[in-house]
């Protein structure tokens, strides 16, 4: 039994929060947890800390591992998974199998669960008593599982069930996010079910399935562990629904009503949970003033009503509620401006932690850099600027000028790095190290870097 | 002839933009100049330098000297008079009086026109112009502008003209704020103007209105000017209208039509200019989105329509156009609440310069400190903090610990101050100084701090 809880995601529905190098399932939005994490919890209130692993890609790679090894210290890094390519979901199961069955030795009738990082599920034992009798019953078939819908939902798939057999349905169908209409004739059915998209089958049944509907990818499945590596990224983007869902005939559906929600717009997490409790509002005459993000910034209304505000450090978002589903359009705009408002955030996030710019002038610029426990950014330098460290909690090691010669920097001491000096900043202790720097020079972009040693590995 | 522009006010009516410690008067809300620089440039069209004089209170005075210097960096500091107590305009036009007969030796038979520093003229031609008649032709009289309405407005006060007497007219009335229907009736009348808050007359006619309606007033006026000075905080804080205005049987009135907006709210911000021109917007299906501060965030609507949006640093406001004048209960609600946002911003202004907050945490604090040209901190200790400072733009001469034995910091140079040594910062180049202050201690309070020496005399 393992689960693989596919994190490759880069949507921008919920921007501004979510960017492209920070997904929503690294965002906490929901209680002290980011989604991801809060999906690992789940999981390890089922299974063993050793059948879980994760299936990212390059960017997000270091975003997973630091947020579980903070739930988790020990978590074995080989158990996040880097794709050569962000593909689909198909391929992206096809590689976790192949990875599992090669790396981990698994036995072909081993029964994997495919999970979303992003979704939110508020009964936890009702989920995971599902996920038992599932994993009890699924057999040969390729289980999914289908949450009772409550709403006429139209942002989500459905699923029409045929023939009960015991803890499952027969699929009758697929069906895409249907109109107002359909949806509320689905609901009023009874016989149609939101599609969580999570899968539940053995090795064995993918490759059965993989054989009579995806020809390609069961043909590179045939591969060397290598030699599929490295034709991966030639294979087509497809999701696994597309590729098997739609055309087996064995597929199955489980039924569950356990407070499942996608979050994927500001009006689910509206709907779901109102204001984010940290949020500092006052509203005068204001009525279902929904805010998100920030905590830090007072927002007051005066005759605001059925509004959404997300407050996104760079970026502002107002919008009707309902309406959520127009941030693409917003979106788009940015793609098109090449905005660096759709790329990144304020923070950037690295292997060894994570950096904030707090100013950007021309001629200098302001960061708070934060470094983990035990990390270590690259041996560096850079040829255009110079640079200013203030310890301002924690303890650092760092070189400067030499790097055999480390020396250590405590709290409110501080450091010089000229231009052109190969430099390295790590944490040896046992709590976060935070420093204040001052970058001056005349160019200060984050591509002026050489890098000589890197624990991470980056160009 | 002298112009007395009146700044002691502390609305808080464009709040998050304006706050107590920087009241609207100082914003750059239309152009490049604020409001108070606006109003001494179109002074400085009609009367030389020395003839325009300011008067303001304590915590206003650096920042009018500042602002002033800005425009015109050798104007006299004699001329920016500090009232001992803010009370309202009657007190303060006396205060100005008794200075300017005292200490700038004027004669009872100078005219003075008295203006608020926060309105905004459009046609300054037209304004001159006006005003040229208005010295010309007010005699013994107390004269006042009166603004031909061009809509029923609410929001302002009203006169009432009276028999027309070659430049002017009698004032048959001051009328309160009306209701919208009295509005209508005023300006469909023809018979009513626009209050705007400005007068003219001699001093002798000042002393001789006074001595009929504001006996306390006049009483005070036949002291020195020490002892004046001395009794002055007793006066009762009235309003030239109510006080003289209101009463006296020789008001009249100049009419005239010169574009004047006494920017009174984000409304009438919308209404005159629009959407500060500075604000990076993106809207969807949105319509009449008016957006004023900041510049560096990015503000996204999506189906908004009529609405304005305040982003003020550490506080965002949406109101719904036309409803503005709810703001005053935010602000009561913040009063309330002690909060800090009702007081002050991210930026606080001082003699010297001013320094923006960019990180406040447990433990440490960030800022970037500004310097004008010539400028100096005072020669200070704090018992529980230490700094860094890393000199970014210009030049400083500082005192670290031997205060005979200053020091010079170049662009790109830093020194570390312990907590309980003395230190002074100053600016001896030509161009502004910009430091990053990184403080850390366990207290990181302004009222840290002890003086020794201040170039602006303060505590």
């Amino acid at each position: 039994m393992y689960s693989v809880i596919l994190c490759g995601g880069s949507g921008t529905r919920l921007w501004p929060l979510s960017r492209k190098n920070y997904p929503k399932q690294f965002l906490k939005l929901v209680g002290e947890h980011s989604l991801l994490q809060e999906t690992y919890v789940r999981m390890r209130a089922f299974l063993p800390s050793g059948q879980i692993l994760f299936v990212t890609n390059q960017d997000n790679y270091f975003n997973v591992l630091n947020q579980i090894r903070d739930i988790e210290p020990d978590f074995d890094q080989s158990q996040v998974i880097q794709e050569p390519k962000s593909l689909n979901t198909a391929p992206a199961m096809a590689y976790a199998i192949k990875y599992l069955l090669t790396q981990k030795h698994a036995a072909p009738d081993e029964k994997i669960l495919f999970l979303p990082a992003d979704h939110y599920i508020k009964d936890i034992d009702a989920y995971a008593a599902l996920l038992r009798t599932a994993f009890d019953s699924v057999g040969e078939h390729i289980g999914t599982i289908g949450i009772r819908p409550t709403r006429p939902e139209t942002g989500y798939g459905y699923i029409r069930k045929g023939e009960k057999q015991g803890a499952y349905f027969q699929v009758a169908e697929f069906c895409e996010k249907p109109d107002r209409a359909a949806a509320e004739r689905y609901v009023d059915s009874g016989e149609y079910v939101w599609n969580a998209g999570m899968y539940l089958f053995s090795i064995a049944a993918f490759a059965r399935e993989a054989a009579v509907h995806a020809p390609e990818i069961a043909a590179l499945m045939q591969e060397e562990w290598e030699a599929f590596s490295e034709k991966f990224p030639a294979l087509s983007a497809v999701s696994f629904d597309y590729a098997v869902s739609e055309k087996s005939d064995r597929m199955v559906v489980f039924e569950g009503d356990f407070g499942w929600n996608d979050i994927g717009s500001f009006d689910s997490l509206a709907d779901a949970f109102g204001s984010d409790p940290a949020a500092r509002q006052i509203g005068i005459d204001s009525k279902n003033v929904f805010v998100y993000g920030g905590g830090e910034r007072l927002i007051a209304t005066i005759g605001m009503e059925d509004i959404v505000v997300v407050d996104g450090g760079d970026s502002l978002l107002i919008h009707k509620r309902g309406r959520a589903e127009e941030v693409k359009q917003v979106v788009e705009i940015l793609k098109e401006q090449q905005a660096k408002e759709i790329e990144y955030n304020l923070v950037g996030y690295r292997p060894w932690g994570k950096y904030e710019v707090l100013m950007d002038r021309p001629g200098y610029k302001v960061k708070r850099i934060k470094v983990y426990p035990g990390a270590k950014l690259s041996l560096q330098a850079h040829n255009k600027r110079s640079e200013h460290w203030v310890v301002v909690s924690g303890m650092a090691r760092i070189v400067n000028g030499d790097k055999d010669n480390p020396v250590f920097l405590k709290e409110n001491e501080s450091t010089f790095v000229p231009a052109n000096t190969v430099h390295r900043i790590e944490n040896p202790g046992k709590i976060n190290l935070e420093i204040i720097e001052v970058q001056t020079g005349s160019y200060l972009g984050e591509d002026d870097i050489i890098r000589y040693d890197d624990e991470y590995k980056r160009a």
